[in-house]
């Protein structure tokens, strides 16, 4: 395989920038532009030589190049990073000296990719690198490492280990058709092993929901009568936490939601229009988008006037109770905004655990709290988790199959049908690790990454 | 000194990003937050090593730290250089636990600037490095890395050290003015150093205008009647080139230009209106703006139509005839555009050496490489060159201070007065390369470039 070339850190201008080179025979491919003390070819690993970047006497730049060998490097291959000035000429002139010199541009992924091929990652623990290159807070970014350590490749490694083990013994049975009374393969053992496999993969299915919460943002839906402040307290939460705010990338919804960092947690705020204050609030149209939002979403705020305020009382009071009658099945918290109208016996008559905030003064903090509880609450980063759809689609694949084994294991079905779907099962988790795989899912899957990396 | 701490690459999101950390006493803090087989703090300078930035038993990210030991840094100092995925959550978290860690974030070229407190570099190096990121062309990167290896700063450095010498034996003779016969510094070659350094001086100063050209671009105006085809001209020299465009930076003009680069050579185009193609021609508004632009530019091309065309003779002949009138003075090249409605007959007729481009049909080479053939008669990149506004003021202000000497040492002055002069000399040389220096003249240098650099 040719060797390859790209810069690796992001694109601009900058103090300096990184320019990768994997593939066999580099360091004596870059040091016939490099001019230092020590030639690069015999140059100790793990180590960093100072010069310049030299061809037919002109010189490019002054550069830092580290080196390592195959297979101790991310792509197992022999590589050396050149550290140069951060100048987008100087960065983008290297590259073509290098290309001169025999490299090739590498596609996006490509690093990753090779260290996939090479051995040094299974394509879970690739596909992590990918995300905690685009991780936006620190759930996101455990999540993403805890990957990168092969933690959902290991469960999954060790449950198809034992899988396989016992589908060579059915399969052996095959073998021996005309001896009907062999059995290879312990029908009580098997049993035992797809009730837990069974039992695993449910438990990352379920784990889905939280993993992509995780990636995408936790999505919360505030519902409410207009102007009782759902977009004041939007910005007061924005506000409050120098958020992180950003379009969600990579989403299929049309609508544009905000998101925010709380406390490390990434929240998908989604916007939905006020419910009508009118009687009939139920039958207009808002309604409709209103119970959307709240299907979407994992966590529901009602947002609520304070209804205790005398001169408010009945306006209020009917409102806030149309709005209460709509969300009473699905909200999970339940706020009172402008707070700071209250007399203190008013907050006092609504109990010790109302959450009371002031959205137009900032005063959010109850309600950023009891957000930050329910997450936590809904996930535990330490489980095994499933942020990748890709793998929640061949683990439901896995799932089904798995399924089929128990019913099949329950109605004694042959070793010939059962062994069809313990190999769809096989197939199914090997699609996750990679230990199975074809072109097309692995263009796919590196072409998302960014080049360079 | 607290040590600092900033990102070093290009702001945003990639594959890697490093993060540079420099100061006394970095290894031993950098070190609480890694993890790894070696402590940075037995680690050998010149060494990367893999591991994990870990706090509290949070971990942020698996890095490669890079360690180097002062002297032998960047900055002269100890130096841990980070490099963690280029997520920008990670980067600025890196950051947050660096600082919470007992850094302080870096000021804009603040690295630099310890470099040349620490003797690393003179003032003309470190500014250098700034030019070097900024770099958009062969040309201005060849500059900025002569100037960075000390080009500038060499040449002026022995000129003062033998002014300094001399200066002293002046002086010396001030402190024994009762002997009026005395006379320490020998007139004679002190004329003759005078008389270098007035020589020198003044050629560094007739380099500015190519050195300027070279960083800021070429500027090159293209004068000629409306529809005669200039912005087609310009497009056709964009495309043809892929060349880097951008608007100009640090420039105080208020038009908009645009940047090429051909051949390795930044050029500048400035944008002239097309001068009407009336008769009263020279009368009206429009002339004001191309002389202007005339003369701002170090290239004038005058855009003709192809006159010979028999259905288009008159009106073109009297049309090229005005633009030509106007442009006889200063025009350093004339074109005919629109050539490919010429006839072989025609072309003849105009001659072996005129410059036949067809902007519409891209065909512009010929434009082109009289452009380049222009520059590089201009430039002689190998001399050493000022490209720097504040060098170019200090050394007219050296220059001016070498003349008064000259004319004191012709007049016969007093050695009280001619060492007033030749103080003024030495100090605004010694400004150049940072001898003398003021917080205020640092500031504003290294406020200028860019953080973690």
């Amino acid at each position: 395989m040719k060797p390859i070339c790209a810069i690796s850190t992001p694109f601009g201008t900058g103090g300096i920038a990184v320019i990768r080179v994997s593939g066999e025979g580099v360091h004596a491919l870059v040091d016939r532009l490099f001019k230092a003390k020590t030639s690069l070819m015999d140059a100790k690993p793990g180590t960093v030589h100072f010069g310049r970047i030299e061809r037919n006497g002109e010189t490019l730049d002054e550069v830092l190049c580290s080196v390592f060998r195959a297979p101790h490097s991310f792509t197992g291959e022999d590589t050396v990073e050149i550290a140069c000035h951060g100048s987008l000429f100087i960065q983008q002139e290297l590259l073509r000296w290098l290309i001169d010199a025999g490299c090739r541009a590498a596609e996006p992924g490509e690093f990753t990719q090779r260290a996939f091929l090479n051995g040094k990652m299974d394509l879970t623990q690739a596909e992590a690198v990918a995300d905690l290159i685009a991780a936006q807070s620190k759930a996101e970014k455990d999540l993403a490492l805890s990957q990168l350590r092969g933690s959902v490749s290991a469960e999954l490694a060790q449950l198809r280990e034992r899988l396989l083990h016992f589908t060579s013994l059915v399969e052996l049975e095959l073998d021996f058709a005309d001896h009907e009374e062999l059995e290879f393969a312990d029908r009580t053992q098997l049993v035992a092993l797809a009730d837990e496999i069974e039992y695993k993969l449910d438990k990352l299915l379920a784990s889905f929901r939280t993993g992509n919460a995780i990636r995408h943002g936790i999505p919360v839906a505030i519902i409410g009568a207009p102007n009782v402040g759902k977009s004041t307290l939007l910005n007061a939460l924005l506000g409050e936490q120098r958020a992180i705010v950003s379009d969600i990338r990579g989403t299929t919804r049309d609508t544009i939601e905000e998101t925010l960092v709380i406390d490390g947690i990434l929240f998908r705020l989604i916007d939905t229009a006020g419910l009508r204050e009118t009687d009939d609030v139920l039958e207009n149209m808002g309604i409709e988008r209103s119970r959307r939002a709240a299907q979407n979403a994992q966590v529901v705020i009602t947002l609520l006037e304070p209804q205790m305020n005398e001169a408010l009382t009945r306006e209020n009071r009917e409102k806030n109770e149309s709005i209460l009658d709509f969300t009473a099945g699905f909200t999970d918290i339940i706020a009172y905004n402008k707070a700071d109208t209250l007399s203190p016996l008013e907050r006092e008559q609504l109990g010790k655990n109302a959450i009371l905030i002031s959205a137009k003064n900032g005063d959010v903090e109850p309600l950023r709290r009891e957000l930050v509880r329910l997450a936590i609450e809904t996930m535990d980063t330490s489980a095994v988790m499933l942020s990748n759809a890709r793998h929640y689609e061949a683990i439901t694949r896995a799932h089904d199959a798995i399924k089929r084994v128990q019913e099949g294991l329950e109605n004694k079905l042959s070793g010939e049908l059962l062994s069809l779907d313990l190999q769809d099962c096989l197939s199914a988790l090997g699609e996750v690790t990679g230990q199975i795989t074809n072109t097309e899912v692995l263009q796919n899957i590196f072409s998302k990454f960014c080049i360079g990396k």
